[in-house]
């Protein structure tokens, strides 16, 4: 079965310590045809909103048929309500906390399930391990678990594009919660210090230039040709830029 | 053969560089059915002690037959020696430093072995990959290396749980050596600067509080809600915690 | 077929975000029987002369029939070729930009291809992904990509063994781009401050004490017993080292 559902992980777990390592545990013992993903581990740290349009845009680059286990939960062992989310094909496991606001809102066809199955032994603080990591590996063998239908917590006043950074990479690049869909390529980027213009990839700008681009998941990025944007632009998660042309 | 032991990694190598990698090209390798896990990357840097808790208190969420790969080894290149050890139907491997001490002391039933087989090509400094990645591979497949029994240092000094943090996740989150079997909830927990009381888990108390919980492997963890309790409260690996009632 | 070939991913993506776990989605699907080991994440960021020397080094140790998967391209979307290149039954993919220089010079036989082959949409940013990937996964197939004959740009004027550092790792290790073949035991390694003789490893050394020593991939690197070599002695990627004896 080489075509069994991927399982992509999208986490705040950071990349240290046991969390991920678990969760894999369960899912190759309960699912081990999937193939699973790490896509991020380092989401915005307990900021679901941010992590709601990161995940949008990534998880539409996958195919049909993944399952996207996310665990984006500073609420965990509270009331929110755990989540199975099938949404144009593609299935989402987690929190009802906001995280998938925009996977909902950009979704032609989606249902919104409660997850009524437990484990029997359920921790306080690790619901990734002990209840989402073991119904993603249900709906990869094609179950689904014990259920029923939700009306989640819905976000109406949150843009459908988000003029914020949501993301920093490694090389200093910065995402934000824009699609280049929504944003015209004459359009211009302010931050609180400085206007950025577009361009079409690195080297199209001198070295030590911002420019901002259609980065390879249709996101609007901000990025310095051989340099680092976040250190040079005084970006970080949950900073403003604003549009004008 | 789905249901092939688990080869689980504890190491101090870090996230980075290409430790990991090279393991586990020698163990898909020797033993391409064994599911390889990442468990711990970043065990206390060179401090078998703290990790000896850490260690024991997460490998017993792994099923029997579960095999450990464990590095955390300064000692590498000198005199130590090279260990098998089965206790209570799981196996670990790695050096004899101390690493092992709470694993045994915990243990129904075990056996220490000293590992007898040697690689044809022995490097001074990377034994995870030269020699205990071979062994546990070879236990993957069902098979004992070359061996003989062997009484380990022993460590009878150290306390059954550590009144000490050995661990500190993404999260900031400050992880005891102390399970929570041996700490009354009512207990008090004190650091050099603060008191610290239970509470069931972070949505039970307000943003910016500190409290302690029962961690999702049984240990007594410090956290603060919405917050980071390494920063908050000035713990490291090490720091001491006092207990009062 | 257990003995698909391993691709080796080496890059310099760093270990978070998304890029190495789409870029493992894309080698999953299309050539799901070949292991793919993490070499480096963390290769020099943008800096493909020092990584040449990394790549060189490491790549050495893997099976003959390994694919390597090199993505270290500040250029990308520029005009640089995508190339694939066989140097004594290993193959490596990626940018022509000198990372495979060394590669090239140590090899008995090599031939080097530009790749024609260009996947239905090519992002500007991330042709690890888009183009890259699915070349080495044709690869593990056993197929080679439209391409034609290639003469890639060459460094001659580049050293055989770089009397640089060229990593540091996790404990503060610092690898220069020597190696050991290339050096007399009894040679003095001088920093900007310090002078370093040769030890066998870590404990022949007494605490504190910087050495040098031949690591487990034939290359000079400089450590201290229990403490951090870059820390104590100031060192980072591109730090000189003199020889003498």
């Amino acid at each position: 079965m080489p075509d069994a559902p991927f399982i992509a992980l999208f986490t705040d777990f950071g990349l240290a310590g046991p969390y991920t390592g678990q969760m894999k545990a369960v899912l190759r013992r309960a699912a081990p045809e999937s193939d699973v993903i790490d896509l991020f581990a380092d989401a915005p740290t307990g900021d679901p909103k941010a992590a709601a349009y990161l995940l949008a845009a990534y998880a539409a680059w996958f195919p049909a048929g993944t399952i996207f286990l996310c665990v984006v939960d500073p609420g965990v062992g509270g009331a929110r309500a755990p989540l199975m989310i099938e949404a144009d094909g593609r299935w989402y496991v987690g929190p009802d906390n906001g995280l998938f606001e925009l996977v909902l809102r950009r979704a032609n066809h989606a249902r919104v399930l409660a997850i009524d199955w437990r484990p029997e032994k359920l921790s306080a603080s690790f619901h990734g391990r002990d209840l989402f990591a073991p119904v993603a590996a249900r709906l990869g063998l094609g179950e689904i678990p014990a259920h029923h239908a939700h009306d989640p917590i819905r976000h109406p006043a949150r843009p459908d594009d988000l003029a914020e950074i949501i993301y920093i990479d490694h090389y200093g690049n910065a995402l934000t919660g824009l699609r280049t869909s929504a944003v015209p390529p004459e359009a211009v980027l302010s931050t609180d210090s400085h206007r950025i213009a577009q361009a079409a990839t690195f080297s199209a700008v001198p070295p030590g230039t911002a420019f901002w681009y259609e980065n390879s998941n249709g996101l609007v990025e901000i990025a310095v040709n051989l340099g680092r944007a976040d250190a040079t632009l005084g970006l970080r998660i949950g900073s403003p830029v604003a549009l004008s042309t």
